[in-house]
């Protein structure tokens, strides 16, 4: 029986499936093959990493190493980055023995030792470049490269977010910032040596022509904060939600805290003004008559944090609650 | 082998089993057996729920029909509380054959005939007692009890959350409002009948004398916000995170915004100020040296949605790192 977003179970993933696919296509002309590195974390699904794949990108980056060996277990582990720092040693040795290429980001004495003792072969030396997280100070990249390569791994070259920069409204602000964060990275990849120079993100992907790899994830499916940023990529996800009570005042649909990142603030719902969430509920002012048992569409603030409380993505055929369901999504890259 | 909670790998939910039963004596102590209908829904989690009913409370109310069905299925089924509004068919069926006693909270022609169309027996009218979410008005609800129970349905009482009043942090202010908010209940239970007057909450369950049943749930864990109003119950969740990064002013754990409910701000983390937090990583000024490998412990501003990100918590004889790992809870009620 056909399935449309409006029989969905709710509160259901949804994305629009032919938004989805322009997006990754705008990117791939942009940055084909091994010019992007897709982040997965964004998505935390290998069905998707496999339409990225696909396109011609074969290499991809993670935050944890779960989102890594289910790359791998996928057979999609030509060449996986651990885009930050871990010093777990039993999931590095799972990551070490998983059977794909690994490499993984460092920016300490301590990192590096935990990568050699469990047996990472390559690495990156994680360069601080403006923003207040990870990433060694660019002077010490050298010193770092210079103790792996001692302890017999293989330093691959550099990497560094200017996730400072990434969301920045002005157009030559973000431009002049991202110069100015890649030639921190430049400086360090001088002393470092090797191959590959890592960074930049959705909203650098056409300023930042340092790096030979970008590190995007969010193009796929697009965050609300990005849409001020007048980039080629649509927003291609929303959870459909189902109004389960209808004041004078006042409506209810149950899509909580617990089905949406909320660390950029509420979501939006397409029936009208979001007053709050709740748990299970966000109560909104309706702008038309809505009734009880009719599907909404809220798009969540923020993507990743949103993604990872779902089991399940529906691709539809289109936008809206009358596009067909034609394919689910495991998000399989769940936990750490 | 023993495990300490800083043997763990992280991010990590962590509860401190003493401060647990604590926190569950003294709220059986106050409102014993039936007294209390624990809500489910801040923990998520059959095992804690165990707990609740080896003090005497085998009565429990939820959120989504997930959580319900996961509670009969662990035999804790001898009287269910939906306390939510649903009109999905294939939810409350499966409710309805699920072999527990179920009730179900209406508030609406709509939810009345879904409860009626698949099965559902026992039921209670949902009032608006002055927050802003779902019930109908209080002069609404004899009406709808009169509609249920000519459809053949029991209607066991009302249901009613002073949800605007939970968190007043002035005592007096916080009764006077929950003493209208009941009259409010009181009003329309004189319409509807029944036995059963349920409402309440971990921040009112000393101020409200009105209804017999408490649906207290955050008393279990507590949450930050609840530790403003002098109740007799104590913080007993943090995550465990590993310090990753460290920076002349600054350290990086793993615990991020992908292991944290965020809708009530920013975390606290035991070494330091917090000043954001990423998908995997909270960026802190330490305010002692920490070095890379070491674990701190993360308090989460909002448990609920905290929990709903874990598939384990891990119960320690204790609060800090150095508490030993005596038993693993699964959050085995996540999802809808």
């Amino acid at each position: 029986m056909t399935q449309r977003v409006a029989d969905l179970s709710t509160p259901a993933l949804v994305v629009n499936g032919p938004a989805v696919a322009a997006n990754l296509d705008a990117m791939a002309a942009l940055h084909p093959g091994p010019a992007l590195r897709p982040h997965v974390k964004a998505h935390k699904c290998t069905s998707l990493a496999r339409e990225q794949a696909a396109r011609g990108h074969i290499t991809f980056c993670a935050a944890t190493p779960k989102e890594l060996l289910g790359l791998a277990a996928a057979g999609l582990g030509d060449d996986l980055l651990l885009a930050n720092q871990s010093v777990d040693p039993a999931r590095l040795h799972a990551l070490a023995e998983c059977g794909a290429r690994i490499t993984v980001a460092v920016d300490s004495h301590a990192t590096i030792d935990a990568a050699a003792e469990t047996g990472i072969r390559e690495l990156l030396i994680d360069v601080n470049v403006g923003m207040p997280r990870c990433g060694c100070a660019p002077g010490d990249a050298g010193r770092l490269a210079e103790l792996a390569r001692a302890r017999g791994l293989e330093v691959r070259g550099v990497m560094g977010y200017e996730g400072h920069v990434v969301g920045l409204p002005d157009r030559a602000t973000r431009a002049a910032k991202t110069e100015r964060a890649m030639q921190e990275l430049a400086r360090a990849h001088a002393d470092v040596g090797g191959d590959v120079v890592s960074g930049g993100g959705t909203g650098t992907h056409d300023l930042n022509t340092w790096v030979t790899e970008l590190q995007a994830g969010s193009y796929a499916l697009m965050d609300t904060a990005y849409g001020e940023l007048d980039l080629p990529f649509a927003p291609a996800l929303h959870v459909a939600a189902t109004v389960v009570s209808v004041s004078t005042d006042h409506a209810v649909a149950d899509c909580g805290l617990k089905a949406l990142g909320m660390d950029h603030g509420n979501s939006r719902v397409d029936a009208g003004e979001v007053w709050f969430h709740s748990d299970e509920h966000v109560t909104f002012a309706p702008d038309r008559p809505v009734r009880v048992g009719e599907r909404v569409l809220v798009q969540p603030a923020h993507v990743d944090p949103t993604i990872a409380y779902h089991e399940m993505i529906h691709v539809a055929d289109g936008p809206g609650l009358d596009a067909t369901v034609v394919e689910q999504w495991p998000v399989d890259l769940r936990g750490w």
